[in-house]
């Protein structure tokens, strides 16, 4: 099989690059609406190559937002379904001028290709087609039943899949979910992320006064909503960054001795974590557990943003009638976010001052994702990834939320593998981003490897 | 000598309203570019009036902003020196469509004359000048020797005054200064401010990470600067509205008993003040202090922004690298700002929690006001107001800070006689913005009766 692989890719390389670089010269900034023209034509594009794959029933779903891509290939049966799941627009390129060579101009250097889009996502999500029509060209089979969901506005909330998702479950369904959408956590390590922090996004409005005043003629009689603001917040945290929220710990479940144990092993320095990715003074965070336990394990409470009163150039002296603040809750798994929500709200409304009404807005929420590694689907891929890079698989976790991996957890009752084949030095949504070209071929590999061991469906 | 100032105001009533109207007239708006000729128009306007009443050396004084006015009538050895101030400009006009007439169309409706700077302070300032030529016109001289020091620039921070004061105090050298810029604490009752709180205007800054992160891949490790200032803030007021800065009432000099006690006095309702000036669900201040105590006698602490991170519609994951808090502080008499400012700067910086920078920067500073109501010239002011009125006056103060009056006092060492004609509902920077004529006649009445009552200068 490997050998097959192998000489397939071979005899096809020029031509998947060359692909590779029409699809990244494409300029689908979902943002943008001046890109809309682009957005289609980025939607065509994988529309033809899912059919020259050999995929069936291939679909342009419109939406309210950008196209939808649907495909299936289902003459497996008996064998598992796979839903592979991908986006195909991306970020903005500004600040233009930062860029060695243009964003939609895809350029090879050092083994890497550089373009907007490069490994987010539309160099990953590619992998997925090309190991489709590897499999189905040399085999004219697949090893699995296989179905595609692409979207064009992942980087604008996923709006159209999500609800494309809850009201075409069965449409989806598959006994697992494949995203490559993240990064190996260093080069040539081939790792499999399985857990996700979930997400609650408040607005807590503390209002006081009917008017904006002065804070000369008013200022020691009138309730301040900034002051009431920073005294709730800082009972939300403690200085040890415990969050206060009475419950909030009740259904943590800490990860299991074997995952945190192998956390230990990973090529992580601190020291560099501080110095280049974070540039504070120091680390911060709760005592007694490790960096990566704080940003992948624990729950955190952060405030993103106060609005209200003055906040101008200089000074004005008002005492604002309101004011907002915006502040998140990253929650781990077994918190469901309904229950942190119920606390926060009814332990934000005890803390509101005398002379003040308090409200919590919830934004947004979506709940955590934990895979075990002992899973089946999850062992099948870290096999694949093993073999192909030739480096046992890790397992971490990623601290942020992606709301579309929720939803498929929820939705489809499906557990979803986050197999990716980005690098930490990519710069996703940064100028220079770029795509390590080894990793696509051998995420080629990978999927169509996983592919192949999946066991049948229970 | 009120019979001969009755005649003289009543033959030439018409003309002082005339003269008012044009004044009134002139949209001499500050802050507008648009409005610079009306400024200069404004400007030559009180020139010519200055001339006309008889007073010598009228002086227009160019500056890096809009002109200054002086005038001097010096002809009373041995007689104390009242510098007069006042200032030509007005707020900007806006709502228009909430005017019932037009702002710069004077239009006199039961008594109140209407207009954009009707009481701030054309109307206040006008009295002054009115007062001169009468006592010139009927007597050819004045009981005192006279300086007059009018602005353009009051609505927008008082920069050119401010500059001219600091370098030109000998010109300016009085035994008193008289403002009329402010208000009568009720309808028909004489009023004299006699103290204002200063002001310390402050940014705290606190810096994080080198840029802005993602709350999910850094949350729980990354220190938060919008966190870090809440518990800053939260530690420098006390839920029952104690400041907490060590030292900080140190040097507070509370008000005399018989000040304290005239204050129980006043017809003030607090269910009034809270229902139709704040409109919160309560009052919130110091327990053991009345709400005039608060807010005149009392030293705060605001927050006036806080600006960082997120502040648009919507959810944004950030953890901004730096967020900054307006916060001052009104200062009562005998607290100094120098002080305050040290202790403030120094509890700050020891409240930043680890991980974080925190800087304090100082953007304006005054030192509060205060006259003896026991004063000769503050007593004189009592009984030329008391006679005029027909009431006895009652001392106020102002919770606000004048920093042209923190000026005077500190660079020219004169008690300020803060001398005001209007009422509480003149509407000032607001639409349908009035003065009481009565007050402006008996103004002239109770300013020319003050000056005659100046004791000899010491």
């Amino acid at each position: 099989m490997s050998t097959l692989l192998d000489s397939y890719i071979e005899s096809n390389r020029d031509r998947f690059l060359e692909e590779l670089k029409a699809f990244l010269s494409i300029p689908s900034v979902s943002t943008l609406p001046a890109h809309r023209p682009d957005i289609e034509r980025a939607c065509d594009f994988i529309i033809t190559k899912l059919r020259d794959a050999g995929m069936e029933r291939v679909e342009r779903i419109a939406s309210d937002g950008h196209p939808l891509v649907y495909a299936e290939w289902l003459r497996a049966p008996g064998k598992p379904t796979v839903l592979c799941y991908g986006h195909y627009d991306v970020q903005p390129p500004d600040p233009l001028n930062e860029w060695v060579s243009p964003p939609f101009e895809p350029t090879i250097r050092d083994s890497n290709i550089f373009a907007r889009g490069a490994a987010d996502d539309k160099g990953q999500m590619y992998i997925h087609v090309k190991a489709a029509e590897l499999l189905l060209k040399m085999q004219g089979s697949l090893p699995v039943n296989l179905k595609f969901i692409i979207e064009g506005e992942e980087e604008v909330g996923s709006g159209a899949v999500d609800k494309y998702v809850r009201e075409n479950s069965p449409k989806l369904s598959a006994n697992v979910v494949l995203v490559s959408d993240t990064e190996m956590f260093a080069p040539g390590l081939p790792t499999l992320c399985v857990g996700l922090r979930g997400l609650i996004y408040t607005e807590v409005i503390a209002t006081g006064a009917a008017q904006d005043l002065h804070s000369g003629l008013f200022g020691g009689a009138a309730p301040n909503p900034l002051t009431a603001l920073s005294r709730i917040i800082s009972q939300l945290v403690s200085p040890e960054h415990h969050v206060l929220i009475p419950g909030f710990y009740d259904d943590v479940e800490p990860p299991a001795p074997a995952e945190k144990e192998s956390w230990k092993r990973l090529p992580f320095d601190e020291q560099h974590f501080l110095d280049k990715q974070i540039g504070a003074p120091s680390l911060i965070g709760e005592p007694g557990y490790s960096v990566l336990e704080r940003i992948w394990a624990r729950p955190t409470l952060e405030v993103h943003g106060i609005v209200g009163g003055f906040m101008g150039e200089g000074a004005k002296t008002v005492i604002p009638a309101r004011a907002a603040a915006k502040i998140s809750m990253r929650l781990v798994p077994r918190q469901k976010p309904d229950t942190i929500m119920a606390a926060f709200q009814q332990y934000v409304e005890r803390l509101a001052p005398a002379g003040m009404r308090v409200q919590v807005r919830v934004l947004s929420s979506g709940e955590p994702v934990l895979m075990k590694p002992e899973h089946p689907y999850i062992r099948a891929a870290a096999e694949a990834l093993s073999e192909t890079f030739g480096k046992q698989t890790v397992f971490v976790r990623g601290g942020g939320s992606i709301p579309i991996v929720s939803r498929f957890q929820e939705t489809l009752k499906a557990p979803v593998v986050l197999m990716g084949f980005g690098l930490p030095d990519d710069r996703l949504h940064s100028p220079n981003e770029k795509f390590h070209l080894p990793n696509f071929f051998n995420g080629i590999r990978a999927v169509a490897r996983f592919w192949g061991k999946l066991p049948t469906a229970e």
